[in-house]
């Protein structure tokens, strides 16, 4: 049930690198979002895939992880994601992407968390270095880095008061836990 | 498995307009959006809600529909949504929405899609009109409305070739026809 798939499509942070993601499992991802809605249909965006160390370790080079833990520089070795597609748009296409990057990471996430995969969709990337290590052409605007693999930490949801705090934190057992509004609200009115 | 609900979650512009969506519905697809990835964790998205023919009729005149077919001005009485969810960016939690408005769409459809109903996210709102007569206050960005009702029309994915018209079309029969570039088209790299 899509519900119980939402619920458990958890952002995640520290994988078993180990595992490796193989292609045609990210192909099969991208193709999740190839065919998932895109502003007047124009279809701008574009992929590049990585499952391999070398290529790898420059992505993460270039990725800030969870900006709240200010003490957590993000993944140590052995804990970082086996895979990654990198969500351009293509300018030649459309000067806008609207919020397709945003649809298409939802269908690539859901898609890898009913695979036993976890990911996170990052936008705080250091994009210059990223397109001259990978030599991402001028066409192409980075729009973001979609981080996959096998998860290998736990992540609570917690309810978020008004007012609250939205900031995730992690607690002594290393589990992370996430705040989120309540459903009363987010709903500014209903006309029913 | 959600492949095949990812296919199936075809854009829909007309629909059994006397089925009505309930509001527990609408509120039950706010959630599968609540509970998804937003940038940061702010979680700026709010929503309104609207299944009275009163507020649809404003809301549906303040939308622009199919932009490739010039001869069809939009649904018919009859066939327009029983539904809408107005997704708005609360401006006093944060400035801009980044694509949360993408990842909550679609966890929206899937959901409205696993329940058999239908829709479409729209971005050509008249945004002026549409705050005045819902008295939207000015601290909520109007981001998307996202129709939603039963279905009431095949839709037809199309190959499109590199290079071909991304126009969506009907055929003599109704049928509606998205091109979707090939998965081969949109996977610039692959590093494995």
């Amino acid at each position: 049930m899509l519900a119980e798939l939402v619920r458990r499509n958890r952002s995640c942070r520290r994988f078993h690198q180990e595992h490796r993601v193989e292609t045609p499992t990210l192909r099969e991802l991208v193709d999740l979002a190839r065919l998932s809605a895109s502003g007047a249909n124009l279809q701008p965006l574009k992929y590049i895939l990585s499952n391999h160390p070398k290529q790898n370790e420059i992505i993460f080079s270039c990725l800030s992880w969870a900006g709240y833990l200010k003490d957590w520089p993000g993944p140590e070795e052995g804990e970082k994601p086996s895979a990654y597609m990198i969500i351009l748009a293509d300018t030649a296409i459309s000067q806008s992407a609207g919020c397709d990057h945003g649809i298409a990471a939802q269908s690539i996430l859901l898609g890898a968390r009913e695979k036993g995969l976890a990911g996170c969709i990052m936008g705080a990337i250091k994009r210059k270095r990223l397109r001259e290590q990978l030599a991402i052409a001028s066409q192409y605007e980075i729009l973001l880095v979609v981080a996959v693999g096998k998860p290998k930490e736990i992540v609570v949801l917690e309810p978020l008061p008004a007012g609250g705090d939205v900031k995730y934190w992690r607690d002594a057992k290393g589990r992370h836990h996430v705040p989120k509004r309540l459903l009363d609200d987010i709903i500014v009115s209903a006309f029913e």
